[in-house]
């Protein structure tokens, strides 16, 4: 197959800030690409050969937009699945396969996927809904102690869906959807691995990361690459996210999400088949940036080299609270004096509390240096909007 | 000036390989840019916001297109200087400034340039057509003697104008044209050094990257970065090519291209006023690539960072000879499993024999393992079309 500078097309579900950085290397590559997204302000929608504007959950939008194109992949995972399904019955190649997402999509067909496959989580117990949850609690349910992690199976999205219940009336006001009930593990680190596997079976993981937090809130500050972890540990997280890609069979980019706990095991929190935050410092840190390696792994080519030219941090760029409107990037100036400081801007015209609008990389030989500039970073761009 | 996601207008003038890969820093800090370029088919018609097809060397066109944009730039110099002037007189911000642009347009006057701000470079003299030089030359006019360079003084691109001279028949068929004959002057190197300048006067180099040469086709098979060189002699590069730009009052990207001679004397050949071929190596091996600070610079935002991370070498990729037509990349899945490999496809779909298609950089730790899979890059890829 011919893809560079051909009329083959790359079909790309959803249009937003991942899907406009893995432009970057279509571009670079020549290959053509078809964007479906439902906003006309999608930040793909320039790079891209061909836009469309639809809903990624309709079934005739998706389908029809399938059949333009010669692979199939998406950015997001909130795509309609029957779509897919049927696009691939009908010969399609769709990278991830719609039956790896099938078992990704909902979070109690994932745990009960690591449970069948021995693969380390939480335990967990799945309930149809929240009543069911209530009663079982009620009725002392064996495998659920308070505390516990409750998640809603579907849609939820960046920490939406998620609730810590410290107490049964925490669970009042929740919505009545399919749950699990999560047992809470104290951990040490949060860790990522993104593993990228091609339809041959090549597959590589990424160094892994560590998502560092802040002191008080609640909120992951800085992806730190490589995570500052003893080199068994490390291993070890490799070696469960390459088994969790396998098991899945899974082709293109698999971000998977960890728990270090205080006796070094390694729980997988959950995972996403996709380009993912955690791997953004890859773009000026690594030999083979996550997006390349997603393009190469989804067209069958050769992995990049998964390992890093030099230490990378990430900084989220969310907007300010208490502003919204046209965004201004305060002080972004200043930060762009810095050494092997690079910011991203998603291409938002408008912010929002805690939107994300953007991401910043440091990039240094040295990490305890990155780790410093990054908290300057941190500390002196602000996400905020026109007075 | 807030140029992140905002009104603001980046004008580029010419929509070709330079113009594309600059795009990629436009998008990723989400700067909107006007495009003008004769071409349907340029390959930086997609990522920019507007496109404009149009001839760069007409008044009326490239003065249209900069009344449009609020900073203008261009990425080829062969654009209508009459029409940058009205412009700039009419107060819109162009950098680099056509004053810099003119000086260096025509070869005569550049070379002029050298010799008044004592600038070292090869002896010459200016000839106002091809019959003075052979008078001059019938006269035994003393600053000419066999052999020599002739060059004409405007419009010549990549080696096109520019022959030497060893006998006076040599000069038989060449064009009537302005003219320069320029002392043969023999080297150990030719290298380069690429300036970068703000406005408001910051100043930096990226490190000197040496041409080697075919040792028996006279044509550049690799860039290498840095230039394996004494380091007294890399400085005194880096301090001519400060100076260069300096006199020029340059604001942009400046490439000074330099001989090395015999005994380590350094020669200023010419300049390029843009981001050139000497420096693509930068996107993969330098903290900040080349289209970045270039960028930057015209903004007069901070210059970022010009070290490497690690060696680069450049390979470009040009039409084999005896194919024309629509291009195959030959082995380019080849070349993409080995280590640290990254093409660039400028996307053209046409090739012709030597026609510049892309080019493909080396990163490796070690210089000497880069050079070696360089060597395998340039012996495995062929830039061919469908039979």
């Amino acid at each position: 197959m011919n893809y560079f500078s051909s009329d083959f097309k790359l079909g790309i579900l959803g249009g937003g800030q991942l899907g406009k950085m893995l432009l970057f290397d279509t571009r670079k590559f020549d290959i053509q690409t078809y964007v479906l997204d439902p906003s006309d302000e999608a930040p793909s929608k320039i790079a891209c050969n061909q836009f469309f504007k639809g809903d990624l959950m309709d079934y005739e939008t998706v389908y029809n937009f399938g059949k333009q194109v010669d692979v199939l992949t998406f950015e997001i995972e909130l795509v309609n699945l029957e779509a897919l399904t049927q696009l691939e019955n009908e010969g399609l190649k769709i990278y991830p396969s719609p039956k790896t997402l099938k078992g990704i999509q909902n979070k109690g067909v994932q745990k009960d996927f690591y449970a069948q496959h021995n693969i380390p989580t939480a335990p967990f117990a799945r309930f149809e809904n929240l009543e069911n949850l209530k009663s079982a609690i009620v009725n002392q349910h064996s495998t659920i102690n308070l505390p516990f992690v409750w998640k809603c199976t579907e849609f939820g999205y960046d920490g939406n869906g998620v609730k810590v219940i410290r107490q049964t009336s925490d669970l009042d006001n929740l919505p009545n959807v399919e749950c699990i009930a999560e047992t809470m593990i104290p951990f040490k680190n949060e860790l990522a691995v993104i593993v990228c596997r091609n339809p041959s079976g090549e597959i590589k993981t990424y160094p892994v990361v560590e998502m560092e937090f802040h002191p008080e809130a609640n909120q992951v500050e800085y992806v730190i690459c490589p995570a500052r972890i003893d080199e068994k540990v490390a291993q070890k997280a490799r070696a469960i996210a390459l088994n969790v890609s396998e098991k899945f069979n899974h082709v293109g980019l698999l971000a998977v999400e960890m728990f270090q706990t205080h006796d070094d095991e390694i729980l997988v929190n959950e995972v996403a088949p996709r380009p993912h935050n955690s791997g953004h410092y890859s773009i000026e840190a690594s030999y083979t940036s996550q997006f390349e390696n997603h393009l190469r792994a989804i067209l069958d080519l050769p992995l990049g080299n998964t390992d890093s030219k030099v230490a990378g941090i990430m900084v989220n760029l969310v907007g300010a609270e208490g502003f919204s409107g046209e965004v201004i990037y305060e002080n972004i100036e200043t930060i762009l004096g810095w050494n092997g400081v690079t910011p991203h801007i998603y291409g938002k015209k408008q912010t929002r509390p805690f939107r994300k609008m953007g991401h910043v990389t440091i990039v240094n030989e040295d990490m305890a240096e990155a780790r410093r500039i990054a908290e300057e970073v941190k500390n002196t761009i602000r996400v905020i909007s026109k007075k």
